[in-house]
């Protein structure tokens, strides 16, 4: 039921705000057995780290983790695993208390939800929470072993064309705007069996999973909404002997279990809400103020979603693998 | 943890087959005192009922809601309300036992996971579960008076105007094939404040709602996808003095929690997998042989999608109105 | 998180008031392909059913169990498998609306929470719910064919000679009054395993359990307080080779996990509250009135709760199986 | 779902091993705008820290607690509270690695679950975790700010006068033995409401949360196994003109749902497992060998046992709080 957490059999509970001691996870419900270290789940922090580039957030996060509990000599023990990431270089005067709320952000709501705020970095809704989600799918991936998973960004400022992205950034960071982007997010080796009817479908899950990231505003499974533009005949995916099938408009998911195909998702990052140009906006007082963010910030929040992307469609897919070999053995 | 089940103060659990002696659901963490009927609920099922046009299923459902508990002299009581529809129109011998896996479906699926199924009119997959979906949102609905919730096709195979609609579902139809549809849904009235970070996201949860009802392969908060292609100046919803907003791109959600303003909803349901055309397929067997629906279906499910999706949203909104008044009072 | 759901990965849900429509309950989460059928549930259902002897309610139900979904040609589909038993033998007159609160019933506390409720038998409050426990535990003994579960009434009125109960009873009855009773449950088969810390260790899985069936005020696991009266050096269970045990203090439980042991378990149910002596209580107008009760009531609720001290072993027991399996294959 | 979290509106999640480098807990669901510092949470866990007698553990723990989240400028924010202690006491070397099974510990069933183990000091199973669980209540208590709680131990070694307590303790201290305990908690300030049917009755949660504390095997409410001994009549707790009760042998809670007066609940603990005189067990390699504890433990874990029950209490009030107030308003 908590609010912060997520998964099934396997749970992944985030706690902590960006500008705070530390962030950091518990996972509960891993099988035990499985090697491990920090090494494994530090490669895949660092492929979402802020800092790598000119196209992300200057901000330099050694973004360290550690493990905290649940592992002994190397091996998982069943028992929850705790990890953890210290705030190193949090620098809280980029956010004054009084500040306009950003449009986009979550200022607003917090305020008018819990009546405080923690203001420093956006606090618990920055994006940092989401190198916990890849911390917690580091590990998930150890569970499913038999699959492969691949994000990759596929749509920067509505631009397919990857060739002119880097333009497209450099513009946008020049006039101190931002850009939307859309990831594309495959699995490959995912079994038929795996995903469970009605609530817990897996395109359910998978959306659930991945509305839950910061800036996603839109999530489609195989063709997606290109399937409500389909006809019937178009969209039917043929089989053949040895469950083959021609094709797979479904994205790999049918009845919301996994037919044994690539499993295929696709996520909609809006533009960062965080620009250097003014929009209008209110304070806490409710005076009209432009908001004008100083902080350091990604142009496009979308490239380090890739990561995110990978590891929430691990934790779902572990999750399940899971509940399948309890109800079915 | 119930697959089955949906919601978390206020939880759904439904149960049943298309062609087994009965549907039903339970609601269970309303709240007491609301005056209820039958009518009530009947209203709103009598909206999704296949039957009552050209353009959707010729079965004859009465689809005659009974309230089995948890209602006192036309009160809730706050104790679980069960309901349920007696299956009076099913008709087992338009599903033989050994018929091909239908492409899309879930036929395949469900062998492949639980070793055997129920094939008689889609068993628990068939869309009639949807129909205790919608008797659970009347319900929820009146837990959120304050709010209005209104659905509606805007697009059928790709095209948004209205009045070329009925032509396409005639083609369609004539052919033996289906076209998909894709659905708004707009609340009105959500004060703001609801909804929670960060897995519990209204974004999440609203995803988790829609992606789960059969067919929809897609779902948009606010500007969606389309939001991933504009920029962040052009996508930022610019507030003024007493919480008014200028645009509403994020679709009344910012940071997983309400806004106050409208919220928007867009789902995609693809063309019903069930025609009348040949597709090469394979029976449990393993054979190769083409499957070809001969049963009563819809050549468009996103029509009687509609009220499905409003009544998903109504059980989102009132379960995050009493989780918002749990912890914040 | 539904108050009137039961379990994690085999989870039970109940309805229905004691003189409403009717009964019923919904077990997700079962495993597929398990032979099944309503006598089997019957057969349970037939042990705790009243009007089967003196010392037990008149009132006389049927009590048939039907299966509505999630069972396909005499076999567990793996969907929800819904129950139902109307009630037929429901007179609501015997329970004036304006009754006195019943002391040691819920009839205030109903009151005191929701602002009204359905008076008509103790409502949702009713012993009657057990039954829906005793059915779902029927299903759940299928899944642990292992595992053979025997509760038996073990003290009545305080007293261990069973010859000694009939008298008891009697006198009991012709007073007007009520007796308690101590139940204890065996399960033989549990291999070592199952279980998990720390919040869902075995014995805090059964306390909760029977500590939710109506009446029931106390419960142990081994030696439970009597263990707190032990030395450490009396109450270790000596191992052997073989995993062989000297004793069983722990009631077949350590850290939460079982032991290969036995699993012992006492429970104890308080005297009925609904007796002929009148007891001074107050009505919802809160007037000083006698509350005497005058409808169908067991002398000893405790004779009944064995069959259902046995279902919830069995509900959680499954449960607990199935957890076991899906994390650690 | 988590195995290792503990309500459902306010859930704690506990990680970390008694020998590991921290132990720490995530208190989801907490109201915003509470004060709090973590002065207010240390004094809780000075109260159950080992070290402060002769009858506890000679461990020296400074048992430091750190607020690492959900807390800015001195209120809650809502949001997730982390708390940690480092764990700067901790002597592997106490706990070799091929150590004979401790009888009545989790060693044999840890290695028989997880087919693994952390053994140093206990790992998972330690009664270190409940400081956590002290932690945390610590936390809940400030949501109750109505309710006053307050354990004690009422029972050691079957004696309930405490006059020859310390007379029992030294004895067994010096024969290297144990004893166990009885521990008694009330709650007072509950309004009547609070509590749910019918698998949420407060007895149920109650006796699942105490149970779940290392080393209780047997939990009580009100009169409890002595309630089982008493005739109808005698049970009664006759009412009065202001909801006021002539006694309370329910223990404050009737039908599961809370009438107003003092919440009473017992809990058993049994003699600590680990003692200094030979026990008959095997190793991991099922060879037999005595079983010899010398690290540091207390000769009776019940007295500190009570902080933690009055814990668990509060969590559980705490938790229904919040959850009657979103169901009922």
């Amino acid at each position: 039921m908590s609010v912060n957490s997520f998964g099934r059999l396997l749970r992944l509970t985030t706690w902590g705000e960006s500008h705070g001691v530390a962030i950091g996870c518990v996972l509960d419900g891993c099988p035990p057995g499985l090697a491990i270290d920090e090494a494994h789940i530090q490669r895949f922090l660092d492929l979402r780290r802020p800092g790598t580039g000119p196209n992300v957030s200057p901000r330099q996060e050694a973004d360290a983790v550690r493990i905290l509990s649940g592992v002994y000599e190397g091996r998982t023990t069943g028992t929850p695993i705790a990890l953890m990431i210290d705030n190193v270089d949090a620098r809280s005067g980029d956010y004054p208390r009084n500040a306009p709320y950003r449009p986009g952000h979550a200022d607003y709501t917090y305020d008018a939800k819990y009546g405080l705020r923690d203001p420093r970095g956006g606090g618990r809704a920055s994006a940092r929470e989401t190198a916990m989600r890849v911390a917690g799918g580091a590990v998930a991936r150890l569970i499913i072993p038999e699959v492969t998973i691949k994000a990759r960004v596929v749509e920067i400022g509505g631009e397919p064309d990857a060739g002119r992205w880097d333009g497209l950034l450099d513009e946008a960071r020049a006039a101190g705007d931002s850009l939307g982007a859309v990831v594309e997010c495959i699995a490959t080796g995912v079994p038929a069996g795996w995903g469970a009817p009605l609530y817990a479908k897996l395109d359910a899950e998978l959306a659930s999973a991945t509305m839950g990231i910061n800036a996603v505003k839109g999530v489609e499974i195989g063709d997606g909404f290109g399937a409500a533009r389909l006809k019937g005949s178009e969209n039917a995916d043929a089989m053949r002997a040895g469950a083959m099938f021609d094709s797979n408009h479904g994205g790999g998911i049918a009845g919301g279990i996994s037919t044994g195909q690539q499993i295929v998702l696709r996520v909609a990052f809006k533009p960062t809400s965080s620009i250097r140009i003014a929009v209008p906006s209110i304070d806490a007082a409710g005076q009209e103020v432009d908001a004008v963010t100083k902080g350091r910030h990604d142009p496009c929040v979308g490239i380090r979603g890739a990561p995110v992307v990978e590891a929430m469609m691990a934790l779902v897919l572990a999750d399940h693998k899971l509940l399948h070999r309890g109800q079915c053995g």
